[in-house]
């Protein structure tokens, strides 16, 4: 295979440096310009259901194609069917940030495109990831417990649903340990009904009978937190009746509300069973880098374990999942696998990590690269300033909120997600969903901004949460005149 | 924030598109430069454990540091760390293809950094995905059955590993909904002592007692492929003992030796049970795409789920590990999860797929980009072409091995692994394994090639598997050169 000079790229090589050079330089042009031009897309892709199947033919091509042709089509068929993530007026679900420095760990790490299985497949993989999570666990005060030098450590997940599996696992495997595998029936979790749904999956995949998992409700007047005496009062009547608990997830900065369950009280009550307590905190885990919103984690001395999303708000690009646990032979016992064709010196030998034991895939990427880039590119202090810019902005938001007394603010605001609705002048709380269900769709469908939901209580309730890197102020001001001017002409024609 | 002109690069914003085109193209010239400086690492990484930690500090900085000087650590720290699974010289394990396209699919993927969790979040992904599986299965000639037009479809999956949890979740689920999740302890799966130890880590993730795990005894006689007898006879037997047979993983292309189970005989013999039927080609599946190797897929009618690697051997940077099933309401069953937050008016009305469903991560990259990417931009004959020339080379080392009659070709080569081992002059088994293992470090600690092991029928083996897109006949003959003198000094000094 040779490389054709007459420009129409038909004869791409596998792999050639000058090639790759060529290319990869349109492409970071590509990607460049759709930054330049990200404001002009609808955020939210407006095509229907089975628009792609229309425009992309049903089999591959024998013959290469040039790029030219490919990114054509990105830009006329792939680009129309995307949900701008990346929008400064995306202020849906949570955010996924992507930053410079996280996009150029990106690169680097499917350019080395190497695996981090075992320490010997590319020790500078386990060894990065190992000191950067130190790293940001010292950012955040973790307890020296969760640190690698002793008994614990942090570990890279994909996903905060990867990570609540693997404590799960290495929880029930601990006790079953004990008290044997006849008593997986008897297993129970604790949550509340506001921990996120991949807790239950996890629990699914896991094993625990459905019967037995505890999502305990949570009042408005706790503002959605999960309570201390709910759950003493859940594991006395669990424990009578001849059930086993061993696992309580907690959540810091839930999805609905960004409800923080109190980590101290909670702690302080499962001390006294064997029970594994697990902190998710895949969004709010973020601001606690700041030392006014530190105190969210009070508490987290007593968990076993501690999840945070750096892809969320972290300005690291998706996949990068940090989780860290104070016993990682737990894990290990539950996930490792010891066959000949892996089986190396270094491994053998004890003296090295090999991740492929903390986590349910075999391969894994250099992702400790981009997470390490971030926080070298940016420093802490930027960081900081990061999070506390859309704190500010979510609470001007807030503060346009209150001003219009057709609206409501549902649930205190902690950090940088307002959940609101806007009231009926009748009152009819039905009609009130309805009528908030209609002023998404509306927004959305405006491709303005994009924002998303909750139920909360009951009621119908708009979730607003800014955290996508590239929005400032006036993002804030022109989406409060969207929703206002929404609301205007709904409540017009009702 | 604003951008310094100074060129420190230290107010490298979050995100802004000049920035990012200035220091992506940077990145661009830095990846271009490895591969161009490849064959100058050492394959296999000579660092000592521990390394790392003595050349980077404790903690992150509080300021932040230019790109300039993180290239440097990169170059001197980080680098030196690495294996280099893209090398021409790394023939251990499996390969970990990357190539231009794919490495153009990741940086755009990248770029756009968007959720694929629902159809909504962003359409595109979601349709590329099934659409690219589709164009894929018709490639390697999979029945109609695992189309997405049907009732089954195609997804990817990141590894193998999670491929085969989720469908082993999706048939412990199926039948224990008819027979009782009190029959979980009963419930009994069947491979090989060659499937992969993926297969045993999703027993025990998903509660499989392990002395219900059937890895049947496979026989040189029969190139380590399961025997449809030895499989009817432990199925009669569990049968009469009151287990439950629920679940077959046969492979095509085992890791130590690329076996190739006889999916059409185990076909037949589990039809008369309720048994899922999944077939593991992460590695093999690639070749058949050449019509030449496609009836190692012969049966694969009978099967309920396939799976193939297109990380490995097919171009695609990691991850990305195709997963096919007839049944995807199965997975959908074990896998889906409705919380509020995520409802949405398409996903109600049925009328689209939400992959979150099929899978146990709920975030998800667009990484059918890079699988589309590499289809159109090399095309079906150019993927073949690159196919056959791998096992040709595999061959052609095959030849080399066998001229000199100090060594011992010890499988039959299917595909691109050739099984070899050096025979001592006295013919002692215990010092064969020695020598090869001494063997094995020598090649490797060169730094010249990087190879891996296994054993086989109690010998250890040398396992040399051809693979990565750089690798050319040279770099076959080069390493073969290596291990003959090699050897030739390791028996001298015996």
């Amino acid at each position: 295979m040779f490389y054709s000079e007459n420009g129409n790229g038909l004869n791409l090589m596998t792999m050639d440096a000058e090639q790759l050079r060529e290319n990869a330089h349109k492409m970071v042009d590509v990607i460049a310009d759709y930054y330049k031009n990200i404001e002009s897309f609808p955020v939210l892709s407006q095509v229907e259901p089975g628009y792609l199947q229309k425009l992309i033919p049903d089999s591959a091509p024998v013959q290469p194609e040039s790029l030219q042709s490919v990114l054509q089509d990105i830009e006329t068929k792939i680009l129309p069917g995307v949900t701008h993530w990346q929008s400064p007026n995306f202020f849906a679900y949570f955010p996924i940030n992507g930053s410079i420095a996280g996009f150029l760990g990106e690169m680097l790490s499917a350019g080395i495109n190497m695996m981090g299985i075992s320490w010997i497949t590319s020790p500078a993989a386990t060894e990065l990831e190992m000191i950067v999570l130190d790293w940001l666990a010292n950012l955040l005060k973790l307890p020296n417990d969760f640190l690698s030098k002793g008994p614990g450590g942090g570990v890279i997940q994909g996903t905060a649903s990867e990570a609540v599996l693997v404590v799960l696992l290495a929880a029930r495997d601990r006790i079953l340990r004990e008290i044997g595998k006849d008593a997986l029936g008897k297993l129970v979790v604790y949550g509340s009904d506001q921990t996120h749904s991949c807790f239950e999956k996890a629990c699914q995949i896991v094993g625990i009978r459905p019967e037995n998992l505890r999502l305990l409700r949570t009042e408005t007047c706790n503002e959605y937190a999960l309570s201390p005496e709910s759950l003493a009062d859940a594991i006395s009547h669990d424990i009578a009746t001849g059930l086993i608990p061993f696992f309580l997830c907690a959540t810091v900065g839930t999805t609905s509300s960004t409800a923080v369950d109190p980590l101290h009280a909670l702690g302080k009550i499962i001390k006294r069973y064997r029970i594994w307590f697990h902190v998710d905190a895949a969004y709010a885990g973020s601001a606690c880098i700041c030392p006014e919103y530190r105190h969210h984690l009070n508490g987290i001395e007593e968990a076993d374990s501690f999840n945070m999303n750096c892809h969320k708000w972290f300005l690291t690009n998706f996949d990068c999942s940090a989780l860290w646990i104070k016993d990682r032979n737990a894990l290990i016992q539950s996930l490792s696998t010891n066959p000949e064709y892996l089986k190396n010196k270094a491994s053998q030998g004890r003296t090295v990590i090999d991740y492929k034991d903390w986590e349910i895939p075999l391969g894994r990427r250099f992702r400790s690269l981009k997470l390490w880039m971030v926080l070298r590119l940016y420093g802490v202090e930027k960081l900081q300033s990061y999070i506390r810019n859309h704190i500010k902005l979510a609470q001007q938001f807030e503060d346009l909120v209150a001003q219009d007394t057709r609206f409501e603010i549902v649930a205190t605001r902690t950090f940088s997600l307002v959940c609101f609705r806007l009231l009926p002048p009748n009152k009819n709380e039905e009609y009130a969903n309805k009528l908030n269900s209609d002023l998404l769709d509306a927004v959305n469908s405006s491709g303005k901004i994009f924002i998303s939901h909750t139920v909360l209580s009951g009621n119908y309730i708009l979730r607003f949460v800014v955290g996508a890197p590239l929005t400032e102020e006036r993002h804030i001001v022109a989406a409060w005149k969207l929703f206002q001017e929404a609301s205007s002409s709904l409540l017009e024609n009702s």
